[in-house]
């Protein structure tokens, strides 16, 4: 048996998010039955992260043990030819069979893109979330500043289960303005349920008024998601990028 | 009677262009059926550029003239709630009775995205033409520089007519990497149909080495369209803004 490690970018506009599920198209079941279709047997994808319905990603990698003898090159070929036009793998490469795409992750890049302009954006439909009246960036980024650090990220947790450990080491929370954007980028090492959106929905209230950035280190303790704001539509949220090794903070892409 | 100038944007993959047809949806038609629906009777809107189908514009001009006594921001937000996802007015401004939305413009700046890696992008399928093997981007840029001035495209033009004008005052010619895009910015006074996909597709043959940069002026000479490269599929090309003064040549953007 070999492992493979595999780069997936898509556009999840018609997905049912990552994770295979009855009835629906999931990302997870698409490459799971292109990837049986070249291996002409049942092979099981475990992805780093599991996106929900809508999110895209730039860099999501899965894994996937395998006893047909194919070429890295062979299974990337392959599995292009195979997935749909909204799928594509970027790379197939082969590691030692420890590796587990979610468990072996050191830490992950994710990017939300908020538009901020008074009309819609027909371009950056089911891109981007769009918000017409003029956000508060300086705000905004006051905001992300007090995400920083190893702390308990509970008051962004969607459904948290009792045996969650809520703490993750965010290296990086960072908004940049790129034209009508705002590009928001958070790196962590590890994510809880559906806390990029809880903190972008977030940080947009600080940005409308509707909060203040000097809330933000109650707001964590509270520990209580009730205490964030609302969580901002998937269609906005990006996974960028997965690492495997301690690297340093990367930048921005 | 009062004349508007209405800038749009729009994602062109839906529509047969922008010039009315039978049977087949335009960008012209849908906003002059959103026109008509604020207005309670038939409106014309004359384009600055006639896209083609599939071409995406960020700042197309419109004109358009009328008894009904709104003013600009009602239009707008008429508009808007008139137009489909896929077409936005971005503003509306009354102007001079005698503007007209093409023949008054100075100047249009058109990009055409190219996408250049080994793999296809689902983000960016139906918005850059893909290209799987690397381009030499210093011959493209190379061969661009032979573009700029007052010149005879007739090289770049598809089905001239007898009448037509083919000197064109190019400004700008320049392409910029920017991660795995390569953007192709073009600035004129006027462009010839299909003229900045007949450039792009010769600019591909010169980074794909069936070209050599040495010969544009050779190809621009021969006043042939037979003389030029492939004409570039449609869904890369962006018509960015129309300017209707003189203006320095702008950045791109």
């Amino acid at each position: 048996m070999t492992t493979f490690k595999l780069v997936l970018e898509y556009d999840g506009t018609h997905y049912a998010g990552w994770q295979r599920q009855l009835n629906v198209p999931t990302i997870q079941e698409t490459v799971e039955s292109a990837l049986a279709a070249i291996a002409q047997t049942r092979l099981t994808v475990v992805g780093a992260g599991r996106t929900d319905a809508g999110v895209h990603a730039l860099g999501q990698v899965a894994s996937f043990r395998t006893d047909r003898g194919l070429s890295e090159r062979e299974w990337l070929r392959a599995l292009n030819a195979h997935l749909p036009a909204d799928i594509s793998a970027l790379s197939v490469v082969q590691v030692a069979d420890d590796f587990h795409a979610r468990y072996s992750a050191k830490g992950k890049l994710y990017e939300y893109h908020l538009l901020n302009r008074p009309e819609r954006a027909p371009l950056l439909r089911e891109r981007a979330w769009m918000l017409y009246k003029p956000l508060d960036l300086y705000a905004m980024m006051d905001a992300a500043a007090c995400l920083t650090g190893r702390q308990d990220f509970s008051s962004f947790e969607t459904a948290p289960t009792e045996n969650d450990n809520p703490q993750c080491h965010m290296q990086q929370a960072e908004l940049r303005r790129q034209g009508d954007l705002i590009v928001c980028a958070f790196y962590a090492d590890r994510f809880l349920k559906q806390m990029v959106r809880s903190i972008v929905g977030t940080l947009v209230e600080v940005g409308q008024g509707k909060r203040s950035a000097a809330d933000m280190p109650r707001l964590l303790a509270a520990r209580a998601r009730a205490a964030a704001g609302r969580t901002a539509p998937a269609h906005g949220l990006y996974l960028v990028r997965v690492d495997y090794q301690d690297t340093p903070i990367p930048n921005p892409t």
